[in-house]
Parts: structure tokens; C-alpha cells; sequence
């Protein structure tokens, strides 16, 4: 089959016409167009559309919510591919209160899993920025992170088993409610994270939470980034796993939201240098905020911070997680020179910060925001103009400050990509970072599983190395 | 080089003569005597001895604690292999109590592990019967289990980052310090439950946990298996996260203890047809006896339990404990006929108990013993003679008893193997009830990583569908 037989050769109601949305990513950067866009209903439909590309020798571009930040979800090199959307396949196909797991297929929002475990009186506690337009297929296929990895995991951890068809069309049925299955490979973990370059996950078994009884939440004003990670230990001592967020936020984060959205209430009179913003979720015989106070009192003694807001309210808790939540627009708002999702040792942030803030001095002028899941040692790391100077000025130098920060990253055994994954624009960055011996282990798995290479090339391992 | 030459090329203080213990399993089951022992000190030893093997084309099988129940560390078939022993690898190589992160070696014993993390304040949750002399390469590469996971997760969710030796020698050097690390597919989890049949394992990065400030155990006399399991949302409901177990135990349990090891005291003066152990651990604000006193009034309304005992001191906490963990030692006592490490979505257990007594009382004479880890779904489903009758008269029928109960199980959706793995005692099992697409992918992963098949062979997938 030819590829351009090859929508002819489908049903006319599984295809349609490329549309604006489909070629760009949340970034707004522009695709190679696809020949056509699939709109499957049911897995084998999916399988169908597979087997018909493999026929063809014609790549296959997979897409949830396209909210990636990685261009994993645009071609950016190659033969035109068809695209996938899963956004038909968003039927939420069981609920299990009793046994905490919910059935949702691919093209399910976030917010809209969400809302569904919380009728059942559940938590699915993946949460991020772009929970309403996001769809659980990409949430699983990048291994989507967000606030509550501290307590609850990211996608990979609350994910129990999938449906998904495999680069030659067949369809793996592996949706266990089970919590303990040692039965061979992993194939579950292998799929997630794998940004759609070995197969195509139509539906899946999450795990589901009971909801915390009550819910606290409080800004602690910290005396610096090595106060922030004493004060998570003190905090974690104290609360275990009853701290649903750890997240910290620097003075640039806050001054960029007051410069952007002067509509954001900023919580303290002065903006502070280093704050953290922390969330519990406790059982009923708790008071959360009781918890906070004996923290707080702890925190001062021990020289950690100096000031701290407990939300009395809903309303106030709402406000505090609002500045948070806006940072990300605030930081686009501004325009920023590079952005940088990175982890570390968490005990190594503080070591690190002083050290990059010294290194990128040395080589250009800019703003350093960094904001993150400090309780998972996940940091945004981000650079701006400084005040008077346009972005468009730091073209040249752009490139060489994220190898900079990669470089220094990877010195201290971090990650270039805690939570985004590699996508095409980090694939490059895998070769340089990535153990060779990992590598050539990714690439066999790919060639055994995807022999012809159409399953989103160029994504994750680039197309030259493969 | 040949087979016969391989012990003479490595270094003579690498191997040794194959010892008694070497070629028995936990339940003494003897294996084809391998050519000799490999005692490798570091990873680098590990590769040598693995590269030697592959030039002689002569097979590996990894060891070691040895306690694994499904044969996965004995040869069973083929020539004979050689042994690589990780004994001599067994040094904590950091602890890191800020990041709440060990990094062992694989030949370190779990309760090892355990108590290095205690000196530092910590919690390493892993906890099983075999905890004095399994080894944390044998429980990562099997996937354990144990009493904790309802709370912390299994071997795998516990492991960060993995340095281990590909079947063609190279290292991999994974032992990140990471919450957080999306680039790329997840080596680390494909490692973690392939029974040493894709690679050795050799060093592993393991979480830790704040130690609960203060523990709870109570025993509840349950109306019933549905009882248990309504018992459990209760308990969700009102501790969440807190509870650390939560353990079904029937009266066979009981009464073989009662028969086998008088010397264990048990709890009621009447044995109950059901009860439930359940630990709580709690931050120090919370009194765990006041959630259980809460509980148990919840459940008494219920009509969930009739019948409780709250541990009032450390020794009756152990007590009630060591009944728990002398079950299995009571069971090997008694004899069994048939056991079954299996797992159900949880609150199908009951009506899996009721449909089973009945299949089985139409097959045989048999009783029935069924205790486990009913938080995850997990039972320890086994058959004994009936008075009066020898383990021996049941040859004929355990087989078959098996496969029903096995059969009965996969039309719940459940797993054959839970905790154990499959090994080459359930490789029959996993063809039968394995997906078969899943099953390709697994052959298709063996063969790109391990293309002679050279690393623990006919453990999990099965010789001749290789």
C-alpha cells in the first residue's frame, strides 16, 4: 500500500483532515504536517489504523492532550507521518471504589479522572498545570509528575495496568485491577514513559486513594535553600507521608507575577527570598494545622525560617496555591532565555544553586527563577533577561547556558528532564547524559519491538542512532 | 574457549567448588550441579566472570540468598551452568538520610539493610519472612513483596536506580539518587522482577522512610471474608496512608499452629473462623490506639467485627505478630498438598472463597488454608490432607487441584504469582494464562538483550518458547 492509499484504504469516519491544533505543541511550535489525522473510538480501531501504516511503511505520530512540552507530539524531521489522536477514546469504563482503582481510557482529561474518583468519594492525586486539557494517555506515555509525586507518585507509580497495541498492531489486553502480579517482564513500566515510541496505550488501571479527611496548607518564609530541604526532613519527621506537597519558590517567581499578574495576591508584604509552600493531608483525628504550628515553632528554633502564613480558609488556601500555580504563566508572560526541568539529590540543591548562580555570572547577564518540587528534588530552573534587555539578545548564548546547567546538573548525578521527558528537544541531551550501556539497551528494546522504526521516530532516541 | 576451560581462565580466587547449598532451594529441592561457584567481590569481577561465560558460551545462573520458591535459582534442564553467587558482594556503600536514600550492594541481606537504615533514623520497609538471610539482588530481582507493601510498595516501587552487568557483559551504571528521572525507557523496572534472565543486578539506590513516631497493632475477630474486606475501606477511610498492614488470617491458620507449634500462643480462647492484623504507624500527634479504639467501634456497628484485641504493649504487639509470621513455618509442619501464591482484585476475595471451597470440595477431600496480605489483593491460598490422611494419598490430584484453583483465579482477572515470581516452577503457568502478546514482547526483550540465551535459562519463559 502507498501512502497515499493508505486514508482511501480506512474508514471515512476514522480520518479527517489535519486541523491547526494537531501540528503544534503547547509552545506553539509549528510540525511537519501530517498526511492525515486518525480519530479512533475503540482499541481495534486503533489496531486497524496500526496494522495499515505498518502496511505502508508510514510513521505514526501518537497525541493525547498535545500539552507536552518536549515536541514528542511533532514531527520534526522525516516522511510526512499520520497522527493519532486518542481524543474519541474518553470513556471512563469502571469505577472500584472498594478496590481504589479507576478504568479510564487514553483519551480521558485529567480533570475529568479526577472529577469522576471524587464523585466516588476517591482521590487520583495526579495533578499539574495542565490538568484540563491534558489527556491521561500523554500523562502516561511521558510519565507525568506534578505536586503530589511526594506523597502519591508519578503516573508510573499510580498506574496498575494497560491496554495498548504494540508497533505491529496487536493488542496487549493487560488492564489488572491487581496491586501484586510477579509474573514476568515489566511491561507495564517499559510503555510508560516510552512518549509513544513502542506502542500506543488506549486505556488504563489507576489507582484511586482514600481522600484525606482534612486538608492544611502553609508559605514558610525559609532562610535560605539549605533551610528549605532541613525544613522538608524536620517536616517529614514530624508528618511522614501526610505531606501531599513540598514546593519551593523563589523571590524571581514571585517578582515576575507581581511584574506579569499584578491580579495575584502575593502573600507577604516583601517578597521573600526563599519560601516554601507546603500542603497536608490528614486523617480526621488530625488537625493539619496543628501540625503546621508545631512545625513552624520547630522551624524558627532551628534557625529554618522566619515567618509563615497557615491558611485559616479554603479562600486562603486557594490564594497561596494560586501564586504558585501562576508562576509557570508569570515565567511566560516575562519570555524566558532557556527553561530547565531538572532533579538532583535533594540534599545537593542547595550546593547546586550557589554553584549555577556562579557559573552562569561568569557568562552572561540574567535572571535565574527557580521554583519546584523541592520534595522531589525537581526544580525548574529558568533564566530570564535582566531588567532593560530583550530576550531576543541572548540568541547566541541561549544554547551554551543550558549546557552549562546540563553540564553541572549531570555533574551532580541529576537529570536533564525530571519530569517532561526527552521528546526531539531533549534527545540529544539523552545522547550526551545517557550510560552507553542504558542506551544500547533502549535501542535493542526499540528495534525488538518496533523493527521498522514508525512508532514516533526521532522522539526520545534520535533518528540517527536508531 | 570451552566449558572445561572456563574455571581455570578466571582468576582462582573468583570461584570455588559448588557447595551443598549452592544447588538446593528454600524447599530442598536439589538442581543440575552447576561447573563451579563464582564469588565476584566487586561489578567489575561480576562482567568478567559473564564475559568469560558468553565466550564459552556457557550459562549463568545468578544467586543470592537461594530463598526463592519457584526454582528460579536452580537449573532444572540443560548443561550445566555456572553459578555466580553475590555473597561477597555485600557492602552498604552510602547512606544518605537527608535524601532518604541507601545504596547497597546486591548481596546484602535485607535485614541488614533494615538496620543500617534504623542507625540513621530511618525506615528501608521491605519486610519478609525470610528477611535474616534473603538478599536485596534476590528480592529486587524477584519483585518481593512482604507484609509492608499495603503502605510503602513492593522491591520495585523501592528502588531508585540499579547498577547491574547485561548479559554481554557491559555495565550499566544506574544508581541514580533520583525521585525524578523521565529520559527515557525504564531499564531500571525492567531489571527489577526478570528473575536474572536479562542481567545481574549488582548495587541498588532504595528509598527510605521517616520511622512512624509511634506503632499500633490490633487483632480483629471479622464476621466474615467481606467483613475483612469492608473492614479495609473502613480502615482507608479513617488512617489512610498510616495503615502499614493489614492481614487476613483464617482458622486453618490457627488451628495448624495450634497442631505444629504449641509454643505460640494465640490470641482467643476460641480460634475465629476470620480475623484481620492491622499496624498502624503514626506521626506522634496521633495516638495509634485511638484511631483503632475509633475503628473498632465503627466496625462493631457494622457488624464487621465482633471480637478485638489492641495491643496494649511493644511485647503484645510482637506476640500478636509472631502468631501472624509462624504460619508459614506451621504450614511447612503440617505438609501441604498444593500451595498458591495468588492475587485477586480485592473485593472479588470473598466471593473467590466461596466459589473455590466449593470447586475443591467436588475434587477432593482437602482443607483449606488461606491467609495473606488482603490489603493488595494477595492470599496464600493452600491445600492440606484432611485428618487422618497422608500428604502422599493427594499426589495423584495435587496437579490438578492446582490448575482449578489456578484456572479459577485467571477468571477473576487475577495472577498465579503475586509475590514469588515465576522461576521455572510457574514458567507452565505463564504460557497458559500469560497474554500472548505480552508473552511475544517478553520473548521479543529476552532475545534483543540476552540473544543466547545464556542468563538464567527456563527460569520464567520457558526453554523451548525461546
Amino acid at each position: 500500500m502507498t501512502a497515499e492509499a493508505l486514508r482511501v484504504a480506512l474508514p471515512a469516519d476514522l480520518t479527517c483532515d489535519v486541523r491547526e491544533d494537531d501540528i503544534r505543541d503547547e509552545r506553539g511550535r509549528e510540525g511537519i504536517a501530517p498526511l492525515f489525522t486518525a480519530l479512533p473510538r475503540t482499541v481495534e480501531e486503533v489496531s486497524q489504523i496500526m496494522r495499515a501504516c505498518a502496511e505502508a511503511g508510514v510513521p505514526i505520530i501518537p497525541r493525547a492532550g498535545g500539552t507536552g512540552l518536549v515536541q514528542g507530539q511533532i514531527a520534526t524531521e522525516g516522511p510526512a507521518p499520520v497522527l493519532i489522536s486518542l481524543e474519541r477514546m474518553n470513556r471512563v469504563r469502571a469505577v472500584h471504589p472498594k478496590d481504589n482503582i479507576i478504568i479510564v481510557e487514553a483519551g480521558c482529561i485529567l480533570a475529568d479522572v479526577q472529577a469522576v474518583a471524587a464523585e466516588a468519594y476517591r482521590l487520583f492525586p495526579l495533578s499539574l498545570a495542565a490538568e484540563g486539557t491534558c489527556r491521561i494517555g500523554g500523562n502516561l506515555a511521558t510519565n507525568a509528575g506534578g505536586v503530589n509525586v511526594l506523597r502519591y507518585g508519578n503516573a508510573r507509580d499510580l498506574c496498575l495496568g494497560l491496554e495498548a497495541v504494540l508497533p505491529d498492531g496487536s493488542i496487549w489486553h493487560g488492564l489488572k485491577r491487581l496491586r501484586k502480579d510477579n509474573t514476568g517482564y515489566d511491561l507495564k513500566n517499559l510503555l510508560v514513559g516510552s512518549e509513544g515510541t513502542l506502542g500506543i496505550i488506549t486505556a488504563a488501571s489507576l489507582r484511586l486513594f482514600p481522600r484525606p479527611a482534612r486538608c492544611g496548607t502553609a508559605l514558610f518564609r525559609v532562610t535560605s535553600p539549605e533551610a528549605a530541604v532541613d525544613l522538608l526532613a524536620l517536616a517529614q519527621g514530624m508528618a511522614g507521608e501526610l505531606i501531599s506537597a513540598f514546593e519551593l519558590i523563589d523571590a524571581t517567581g514571585q517578582e515576575l507575577l507581581a511584574e506579569t499578574m499584578p491580579q495575584v495576591r502575593l502573600p507577604f508584604e516583601d517578597i521573600p527570598s526563599w519560601s516554601v509552600l507546603v500542603e497536608l493531608g490528614t486523617p480526621s483525628l488530625i488537625d493539619p494545622n496543628d501540625l503546621f504550628e508545631t512545625l513552624f515553632e520547630a522551624a524558627v528554633e532551628q534557625g529554618l525560617a522566619d515567618d509563615g502564613i497557615i491558611a485559616q480558609s479554603e479562600g486562603q488556601a486557594a490564594e497561596l496555591w494560586q501564586m504558585r500555580e501562576s508562576i509557570p504563566e508569570a515565567n511566560r508572560l516575562t519570555g524566558g532565555i532557556a527553561f530547565h526541568d531538572i532533579s538532583l539529590p535533594t540534599s545537593d540543591i542547595p550546593e547546586f544553586l550557589a554553584l549555577a548562580e556562579a557559573m552562569l555570572a561568569e557568562m552572561a547577564e540574567v535572571r535565574i527563577g527557580a521554583f519546584g518540587h523541592v520534595g522531589d528534588g525537581n526544580l525548574h530552573y529558568n533564566l530570564f533577561p535582566v531588567a532593560g534587555r530583550a530576550k531576543t539578545e541572548y540568541a547566541q548564548v541561549a544554547a551554551g547556558l543550558t549546557r552549562a546547567v546540563h553540564d553541572l546538573v549531570h555533574d551532580f548525578g541529576g537529570s536533564f528532564s525530571a519530569e517532561h521527558g526527552v521528546g526531539r528537544m531533549k534527545s540529544a541531551e539523552l545522547e550526551r547524559y545517557g550510560d552507553p550501556v542504558r542506551l544500547d539497551a533502549m535501542r535493542r528494546i526499540k528495534t525488538a519491538l518496533d523493527p521498522h522504526g514508525l512508532m514516533n521516530p526521532g522522539a526520545v532516541l534520535a533518528s540517527e542512532a536508531r
